[in-house]
């Protein structure tokens, strides 16, 4: 087996995402960090080039000239920037000849994502958009069981988010996680929405197969002085008449990171939870509820390719998130660029990306409106 | 002590309210069963008082007979019908002279209950109306907590009443609880909205202390040939700038009685979840999560007064059921008819059951509409 | 139908027990409270009958008179007296003529145990004890699915019972509970041993169908100055080969009221706990782990004739005392003064009594000696 | 920052625990496998290290060949063989001058345990033994607050470690890991003790800080034809006076892998377990019940040493098992090769090995014999 060559823009010392990546990346033996560019800092950027053991000509003070030099000695950008960058980096990448994995939003707006889209198509790479929680065996298992009709129609649909880590003014402190979330420079038009609505969003369409047609917002913030939102609740209505309602919010005080959603259908209704990832609860009017766990018995064989250990042994953030990387070395493997939703290791991509912002727009445009509804 | 002496409306054999009421009336032996008009089906209703152990001069035919026939034998009305009959018991038992507990809710709408407003007012007697989870001594923990600023500002407000035992069309089949429930005739406006969503209303505001001040709503019938709601979703406002949803569903196939609430303010949030009401989950951005216990360490006088047990001894459904015929006993034991919101032994009345038809009301009407929000 | 009249003997205010016996006997409106003896200071057993409502002339100063007085009055008498006036108490009563229903232990130890055997027999009247845990719906359904094979053959039982109340030597500032029970003129040979551990091992055998036959056992007292021990930990063998654990402790501090028991057969398990009574766990090798529900979907009719409310209320501690009461109220409303296990309404009696009590006997005297293993 | 070349013995394709190891040594970047003899199959050992994207000429068909051919190239190697080579491995490699790391248990048997320990001391080099369950954040925060005296002095520690995967006879229908794991020749005295009772013991001892000295063990084979044990019971007797149990048992049908541990003290207790690893939960008698989580509030430094998301980012088993690699290099960068229990990156070694195995052959001897406590 050969490796995946890959270098890295952003991620440097400090940054979260950055390592979340870089430890996916290594999980399964299948991907190896060759250079990057990781830091606007340059010294920075070596400083964690160093502290990562990489060949210290590989470490690059920009993107430009890291593209520029490692033509033919790296496969793949991994884009792990704030959102005002993935564009740009994305597209430069992709037209360079390099596959792209980038972490969400895939861009700052639904324009930019569309940029992305065409240089997907022009360069003939894969492009993987990183929506974390897609990447659960769990999550893998309901979005079976709902496509094979095992809850009936779908009727109903909530998806909530709760985080409290904004609940104070912590980027007037210097908290450099926060600080460039709620800058619209650096974020783009969103805070709440684009940073965790919209994982909100792609889970409630992924697992229930089901498309969100029309949309009423409240998107609200909180804390004084903040420039963009930290709060959000939205009236949802699917394309099968399935309703319900998707919550994120940042202001939820002493909420972690409550990512859970319920789907009910004609025949039953599942939930599943984030901190508690690795099992999946089916409800039923006729017969004793069911716990699904990670690695046990009654999964499908696309859940299990995503599970690592044997049942009992938890599974986590680092492994969901290495999922993706998996599911992008198996396309790669197999010779392919697009892994559509009916793989057995599908990953999300550009579409994902572009419907995404598409909510975040439409969410914020309503907010701001007297109409109640808003076609998506 | 002298047991309050009771009559009840409805509640027949086979009902289900009906039975809750008399166990709850019985857990603490401060009320006595003395008569009844359980059934418009005069030979049922003599059945059911024979199984009750009443005296059969004592079972009869209509309320009307019940009025004039206990005069001076009864101290308070017990309502359990379905409720078209609320508003009609209710206003006629006060000017007969006595004291009312009513299921909710309080009428059929909002006229009919400011029309029980008016009798309160005038008949000078005791109105309670059994919103059954503000009897819970973890409910009570929580309001005290929020009112005495340990959470700081509220901004955030989620409420969920997700029910699925109308995922069929159990009505057509002779269900009794959903022919009732299903029939404007009986119900009244609304299935779901007057059934669960009432509750979650009235415990949104309850504990919170913040009115709802405006909403935007979509309420939905999912069963074909069901001729109320069975299905809603709404964006709340609160008077203080606090944001929020509201969901109340019977269609959520394989949910029992999933009530809970989730309420975030500057410092901090709390959870309540009325399958596990003995606990209440309290949520720090700065020190670790807290877990408050019935019974246990921390609670407040008032939750206290509305425990029975040791802690580790779980309550339930019917002891906070009892709560409220405790609050009426130890109401009428001090001499008064109202228990105002301060009081150690609270109860909710008929303002809480006027708003509450007052929600109901508006959110059909904004479902209806094109207007995003509705004043409430 | 007429309600069985019962008289009380102990449970003045301030007592824990007696207050619980009362509501449940209230729950189903079976019973009727109309004398007692409620404690051995006269005015304070006067205080509790007016408290009650009872008419004064059947608040009795000592039992003697109670059993005197209320001949053709009364029907059961209910002990809730401490353990050292259980079997007094019991003889007394059933030797009169009335039907006893007595909080456990039945008694100080084994040989008045044994004579209140032989009292029941000679009397013919019915004698109930209140071994709680067995009137949960879930642990009916527990046993009734280990009876019927579900689970093969049983291999391995662990109960547990945490409880942390006696952790500090309250006993020693006068709290009353603490003072009796580790008191041995009034507790007898055991505190905690007599007071859990023999709801533990009544549950192990109750559910699983297996008697023990060796135990192993480590009995001490943690407390400095305690004359009773307040832990113990027990090794446990059975008839049919199966092993397991018994521990019973007052000194896990921190802890309220932790029963929980744990049963595997060849082929799957179940998990109950009394904290969250309304659910069974089922586990399974070869499919997924299943959650039953009080009033839910799979119960058998024995479980669901002790469910008083639609699944997702939830039940409690006082709800499974009544079933005890309900069970006696059916039994001697069909005729009859026993109901064997198989009854869809059992309750346990005096063999059960004797039982604990052969159990915590051997296990004090286990845990004094050298031997590893003593038989039961 | 120079990665740490490791090479393995065992770990071939289809084997749990080699991946387990190779994914914990990647997660953080700071090992680096480069050789192997991962087989006594040498088709099957190369075919592995292709697969792993090794230098052929690496791929070593027995141990021997291994370590004189990566003097100087290599520098520790790790053991995830099946028991029986564990000593021998270990021995051999410390005296070709590398560091070991070693999956539990040590050795076969204390003799051999013994052996390692004089080979670590006489060679200087480090050996690290993964005992996982000490490497979760929230197991270190317990040994921390145990340590500083949070809880008081320790009365009661249980323990227990139920699984089900060996309830039926797999080893017969040749599943691999059942079939060394009941094969005395592979896993020496013990199956279901030297499995998994030594993880139990170890963390009992641990977490509270305390050591063991005597016990009684009921140790039991359920599944006919098997050769060693797959059940245990023992009671626990510690240096202080504190009481316990430990169950150890692989036909608990059902289980997956539930090692949860239970700690009191005088002043509150603790509960840990290992399928919701993020959580410690903290009792008192005093004050509501605490949920310390990973990454959250409230941790000590070393346990935040062992996070690597912010709280709400589930970890799991492989971070956990990270943890100890972690501790490695961080040991090995400074310069040393020990790190004592005290250190904040603390790892299990050979007296830990030594004293399972002690804890096995006493628990095995003392349940054959008719003497209630053996001394440890």
């Amino acid at each position: 087996m050969n490796k995946i060559r890959y270098g890295m823009v952003g991620g440097a010392e400090g940054a979260f995402i950055g390592a979340v990546h870089r430890a996916a990346a290594a999980l399964d033996g299948q991907f190896e960090l060759v250079c990057g560019a990781f830091s606007q800092d340059p010294a920075k950027g070596r400083r964690t080039a160093a502290a990562l053991g990489l060949d210290p000509a590989r470490a690059y003070d920009d993107l430009g000239a890291l593209l520029a030099g490692e033509k033919g000695r790296m496969d793949a950008l991994v884009i792990v920037t704030p959102n005002h960058l993935h564009a740009l980096a994305a597209i430069a990448a992709l037209k360079a000849g390099f596959h792209v994995i980038s972490d969400k939003p895939a861009a700052m707006d639904r324009a930019e994502a569309d940029s992305i889209a065409v240089a997907v198509k022009e360069s003939g790479k894969l492009y993987a958009l990183t929506y974390t929680y897609a990447g659960y065996p769990l999550v893998e298992e309901a979005r079976r069981r709902v496509a094979r009709g095992e809850f009936g129609a779908i009727r109903r649909i909530d998806v909530m988010y709760p985080q409290g880590w904004l609940s104070a003014p912590i980027e007037q402190d210097g908290q450099k996680q926060a600080a460039w979330r709620t800058d619209p420079a650096r974020a783009g038009i969103s805070c709440c929405l684009a940073d965790i609505g919209v994982h909100a969003f792609q889970l409630a369409e992924h697992i229930s197969g089901q498309r969100v047609t029309e949309i009423s917002a409240d998107v609200s913030t909180h804390v004084p002085g903040r420039r963009l939102d930290d709060d959000s609740s939205v009236l949802l209505r699917f394309a099968n008449g399935a309703r319900g309602t998707l919550t994120a919010s940042q202001i939820c005080a002493g909420e972690e990171n409550g990512l859970s959603i319920r789907i009910y259908g004609e025949k039953g209704g599942l939930v599943w939870t984030q901190t508690e990832p690795d099992s999946l609860i089916l409800k039923w009017p006729d017969r004793p509820m069911e716990t699904l766990r990670m690695g046990g018995p009654g999964l499908s064989p696309e859940a299990l390719a995503r599970c690592r250990v044997p049942a009992g042994h938890p599974g986590g953030y680092i492994e969901a998130f290495a999922n993706h990387y998996r599911a992008v070395a198996g396309t790669l493997a197999a010779g392919r660029v697009t892994s559509p939703l009916g793989d057995p290791l599908w990953f999300p991509g550009i579409a994902e990306g572009v419907r995404s912002l598409a909510f975040v727009e439409t969410a914020l445009a309503n907010s701001r409106g007297a109409e109640k509804w808003s076609s998506l």
